[in-house]
């Protein structure tokens, strides 16, 4: 189970501490299924649920599309494109022998970064996974239009074969089109949003395309959320939420999630969709930032140690390391690192973990670390659930619906008129 | 030129507007050197001054690589790194046919990270450009060692040959190792700090390698400067300044960069540690946070829609689009698209913005545009020669020193007596 420590935040938090009876309230709000959003709760359970036939046919599909493709083109927005993005950066930053490579589409609109992806795909044989609740979201649905037409041309009348649709159960345009089209199809389920929703076919399918075990990921979740069932000030989960509600109302206003681990770049985008999403109505939300350590300690280093003192630090650190690599001997010392020669680079770099750790709390930083087991399939599955946690429970205590997301319907609103969508006003 | 647009502002700032008199003593004091920081200036002048004999040193060495080898290795951190990078993925987001894979290494201590980049390197030939004025910055120092090895192992006698040192002109670490060993060197230069560098050596002879046409980046970056030395409000470099300094006196305090490309994201990285870097100080500084549009509007678009209201939005964007790509059209419009087929994407993303903009602006976010000509090597270069000025300019506004970072001290110093450098305390 993941480890949280909040000694680095313990001089910064109120005078009464993290409120561990609001964050209990929260905890039976949520799973009583008697809170804002209660609709959309289903993630609570989603790695104990998925049905076993589910899976077998995520993992044929799978085994089909790595048998026969070069790549994968996954076509998803937000929740069905980050956490699935993120898990295959976090534990597949380099492409094994034989694993397909995996393309992310239908992200936005821009007609540069979609001909440089075609490009890079060149003459690949691929297969396309295209995730999408209702079918009708505009960039995903675009890109679907280009690859369903690139798969006409490459595979003629055994194009539909090259097509997986993750989509609602019962409805929607894609639901539809697959049924009419008999594409093999996955399911979105129903009471799950899109942010929470990387334990369902969005996140497994391009995982396990990707090589990743998502038995040994679902086995780990179920695990990690029984574990996190806990009523308990010791529940890591309990710890995070109430802590940074705690600093939020002491005017520590920005969250800036760190790691050592550059393959976390996209881990972080998934837990700023997860808080940002979820937090950040009705005026209120602690702004989730990222960091990429020890790289942007040379380039946001200086504001973080020096700037306004608004900020709280949340740093993700893998106890193992995969690899070890010791700094090698010199003959002359010339660059004067021959007092670290031998020592292996994953120690020194914990060791600079704990200097940046102490300096920013120095500076006024409250300092949570995230203590996670390793960079493997147990560790993201802990991961998630913890953080998917920690969410809905902090968005309770704030008194927000963590589950809905109602600002993102004033842009599309202008779109579509703009756009002269029929119907649109 | 760059043209900014504030009128997604204006209805946000104070009623005496942005201090356009308080920019024209802040450029007054700049151009004079007679502010904080004065011998840190000389970036105002490096594409001019840069060296005939330079220049066509680094094109050289750049022809050389790109012949001979399939990888160049880039070591260094922060300045050393991000804006090299950010300019090449913005550029060269695909390989180019005989184009060498570009790999950054020593910006961490992530020993996963480094086994990662050097199995995908494979047994690929390669080149070094190592970068450091100094030669004992940490992270690089370990890299470089590590580097050094493998060239060893690789090109016995010859290893020499494939080191390419960009550093101080006269003194230092590395600068004596390449003298003494007789590596080809290019020059960082005294009066120019890390994150200002990437017109020099620093930026040019990894942009060279990758493909990107450096003499016309530096005959645009000179026009741009000569340009920007306008004393008007109609200079770009001071709307921005005083647009942002005027948003952060009324309670803006998060500026958020966004593109709607996705080969911006290490540019934004770079404007990132641009802006913290200098303005992050004496408890003071708007905080540079990021996103990458349309993807984002699904992630942090919530937050910006109805989060806390301080935050500002900057959106660059580029006039020209490279591609066209035309909405196919369809036998039955399932999905619901036929009122766009045939239209080009980059048109249907423009028109995306101005929704988002209408959006954010009616959602209390002021909004700065910053169009851009082109994603190719003029709109790189007025890009870079605006966010400089005006960074220089916005610091000297806010009463701090833009050019150094003494807060990167705390940390670096904790790190050395924990790893028991001799000497540390």
């Amino acid at each position: 189970m993941i480890q949280v420590d909040l000694s680095g935040a313990q001089r910064f938090f109120t005078q009464a501490g993290p409120d561990f009876a609001a964050v209990a309230r929260a905890h039976d709000v949520l799973t009583s299924g008697s809170g804002l959003g209660a609709d959309f709760t289903g993630w609570l359970h989603l790695p104990q649920k998925i049905k076993e036939t589910e899976l077998d046919r995520i993992l044929a599909a799978a085994d089909t599309i790595r048998s026969r493709s070069k790549a994968l083109v996954v076509i998803g927005i937000g929740g069905s494109y980050l956490g699935a993005r993120g898990a295959i950066e976090l534990l597949r930053p380099v492409l094994g022998r034989g694993d397909p490579e995996i393309f992310f589409v239908g992200n936005g609109l821009s007609a540069d970064a979609l001909s440089d992806t075609i490009e890079k795909l060149g003459g690949r044989d691929f297969d396309v996974n295209v995730i999408s609740k209702s079918g009708t979201t505009l960039e995903p649905a675009i890109a679907f239009r280009i690859f369903r037409e690139l798969l006409d041309k490459k595979y003629g009348a055994d194009a539909g074969k090259h097509i997986f649709a993750t989509t609602d159960a019962h409805r929607g345009v894609l639901k539809s089109l697959a049924d009419a089209n008999g594409w093999e199809s996955f399911v979105v389920p129903d009471d799950v949003g899109g942010r929470f929703s990387v334990f369902s076919a969005v996140g497994l399918l391009p995982m396990a395309v990707a090589g990743i075990d998502v038995r040994r990921v679902i086995t780990a979740a179920i695990r990690e959320f029984e574990a996190l069932d806990m009523r308990s000030p010791e529940n890591p989960a309990w710890q995070y939420a109430a802590a940074r509600q705690n600093l939020y109302s002491k005017g520590y206003t920005v969250e800036i999630l760190g790691c050592y681990e550059p393959s976390f770049r996209f881990m972080a985008e998934w837990w700023k969709q997860l808080y940002g999403e979820s937090e950040g109505k009705d005026n209120k939300g602690i702004l989730p930032a990222s960091v990429e350590f020890t790289a942007d300690l040379h380039s946001m280093g200086q504001y973080i140690q020096q700037g306004p003192r608004n900020l709280m630090e949340s740093i993700v650190r893998f106890t193992h390391s995969r690899h070890a690599y010791p700094v090698p001997a010199s003959d002359d010392n010339a660059d004067g690192l021959d007092y670290i020669a031998g020592r292996d680079l994953a120690e020194i770099c914990n060791v600079a973990a704990e200097a940046v750790r102490e300096a920013h709390i120095d500076g006024g930083v409250p300092n949570i670390v995230i203590n996670c087991s390793a960079r493997d399939e147990e560790g993201l599955a802990e991961l998630i659930g913890f953080f998917e946690l920690a969410c809905a429970l902090s968005g309770y205590m704030s008194g927000v619906n963590p589950f809905d997301q109602p600002g993102v319907e004033a842009y599309k609103k202008n779109m579509f008129r703009m756009l002269g969508k029929p119907g649109a006003v």
